[in-house]
């Protein structure tokens, strides 16, 4: 069986070229296209003639699809913002200078009552909560194209491959090599590099198409806390979590194990920074024990490669062929459940394709 | 009859070195102490042997002062922000690095539900609402002594000299020089180079000695955000406020016309970028004809002059020699109401303490 990967090259038109660290000032962004270059290069290694690189349907999608999860004033909002940026200038500063670096919001709303102005540029100091992400004049096309659509076609594949399988054959698995990617992204907010959820919009469409539970492992090093929020009051999308703990790691403000959903479908479990391989293949276990108890017909991961080793962005401790014993754990408990797995982060370039590759290769053997 | 000033010069070790603007990056913070070393030169020109320095009562006021504005857990964290950024560092990091240039946060808090991380560094993101405004290590005690108490004492002093005023004696007036600036600080919130809000204490300490209706008038170029929603719901204290529109200017998400209070007793007079002294003049009469309606026993003004031409925070086109006549404007209508005024922003340095002067003037005629 070919192993399918949904992907778009256009992504590397969204290309930040810095972020903005308060501790440092300007850095080079870490998110950049050459990501999704490294983990197709180890793909083709580890995967050779059996890889099928596969191009979104963008043209089966609408709005709706993004309507499903984000909030309507924010995906107009999202296509505009950078488009006007010059009125702001020309409005405040009566000249027609741009910045290369795009847009990042410098004030941000406050307090218990606030409006938007009417230079929408500025509404991003009321959607985005960092100055790490920045709005490209390719951002949105990116974002949409290379991240919802790829996240949408891997989901009705993986459907497609679950409804034609026979008995006794495996279930299927697709790989989505979403960029941007997407947890960090709310209904109505953005940030962490992340525009739109990819996988919330995957698993909205997951749900359209009769799935009645859906479970997301989200194995990113940071706390997914846009999945979160968009699913927290949801009883059939169950979401768990293994990540730097936020009380000294980026989100920092959710990923709490006191957060535990309305439903009691939520489960965060926040490790030590500096964690290796033991105490994560022990939150793992926990976290797949605990998806087969729920027990839902289809599989979500939100795979984010940042937990290796002098991940820039991280502080785990894993090494590349600790992914396929992570991916093995994932397989081992949850043997016949159909996966979607999507790209969140993961920023050591030297690496991190083989991180990945090796995870895929556990739903291969 | 003296011109009473109340300063205390140790707020020049509240000293940001840079703010940072995502549109160009770092830039030198404008918000200097030598600011008020130009005030102070220019009233010692203007005033001579009249101007009476005075230092803040420091050892009249204690935390209740500032608790009757700000929230506890604000104030609470404010004073240890700054000491526990190491802890952030060596749990983050595993390092013991500082920044030269302050505590200013890079990730806010989003969404409907939020945690506070353990880091307590970290809560800057939820309290502060901008990349311009570094907490340094003397910037908790510089905004309590040399802005809440100078404030304070002002309030005190203008109510003594009040009381023993004799008929027919003209009301008087006090000038609190703080440092830093405050009507951008809201009960839980900070930002726009203010930490505490000078003017909302010395409101709160002016209505416990006896004052049941009291207006602000705020001529700062920027809406004091803060101090509109410290009153927001208190029918005791008018707000009024003439600034730049908000929906291209600082800080952008409130200062609009719409905004009147719970009450009806706030009244915003935005003004387009770039007006000069006539649509100013125009805005400040309808200001002080709705102060003389509201029938207050004593009025706060907040004085920012960054409302002059070629601030560098402003667009507005007032030069020095307008300031008189816009003091005149506020005491032809509100001729006998005592009156505190408190140093609010301002950036120009060359002709700063020339505007604040001539704006004094016309209370000492």
């Amino acid at each position: 069986m070919s192993f399918v990967c949904v992907y778009d090259e256009t992504n590397a038109q969204h290309a930040p070229p810095v972020e903005f660290y308060a501790a440092t000032g300007w850095e080079k962004h870490v998110e950049k296209p050459i990501r999704t270059e490294k983990i197709l290069t180890s793909l083709k290694a580890t995967f050779g003639d059996r890889l099928a690189l596969v191009a979104p349907r963008s043209e089966h999608y609408g709005k709706e699809h993004l309507l499903a999860v984000h909030d309507a004033a924010y995906l107009e909002w999202l296509e505009v913002a950078w488009s006007n940026y010059a009125e702001f200038r020309k409005l405040r500063f009566n000249d027609d200078k741009t910045v290369e670096h795009g847009l990042i919001p410098d004030v941000f709303t406050f307090g218990p009552r606030h409006q938007l102005p009417k230079c929408k540029s500025l509404h991003a100091g009321h959607y985005c909560f960092d100055t790490y992400t920045p709005i490209m004049p390719a951002t949105y096309d990116a974002a949409v194209r290379c991240g919802a659509h790829v996240a949408l076609t891997g989901a009705d594949l993986l459907n497609e491959q679950n409804n034609a399988r026979t008995a006794g054959e495996a279930a299927p698995t697709v790989y989505a090599l979403c960029r941007p990617p997407g947890h960090h992204a709310g209904a109505d907010y953005y940030g962490g590099y992340c525009y739109l959820n990819n996988a919330a919009i995957a698993v909205a469409h997951l749900k359209t198409l009769g799935h009645a539970r859906i479970s997301i492992l989200d194995i990113d090093y940071h706390h997914g806390n846009g999945t979160q929020d968009i699913f927290f009051h949801d009883p059939a999308v169950q979401y768990v979590s293994i990540h730097g703990d936020p009380d000294a790691e980026f989100p920092y403000y959710s990923g709490y194990a006191s957060e535990v959903g309305e439903h009691n479908q939520a489960l965060n479990l926040p490790l030590p920074l500096f964690s290796g391989e033991v105490p994560y293949q022990e939150a793992l276990k926990k976290a797949v024990k605990a998806i087969s108890a729920f027990g839902p017909t289809i599989l979500v991961v939100s795979l984010g490669v940042d937990t290796q080793l002098n991940d820039p962005m991280g502080t785990f401790k894993l090494v590349a062929p600790m992914y396929k014993a992570v991916g093995e754990t994932v397989r081992a408990e949850l043997v016949n459940l159909p996966t979607l797995v999507i790209q969140e982060g993961g920023y050591r370039l030297e690496t991190m394709g083989d991180c990945v590759a090796q995870f895929m290769a556990a739903f291969w053997q």
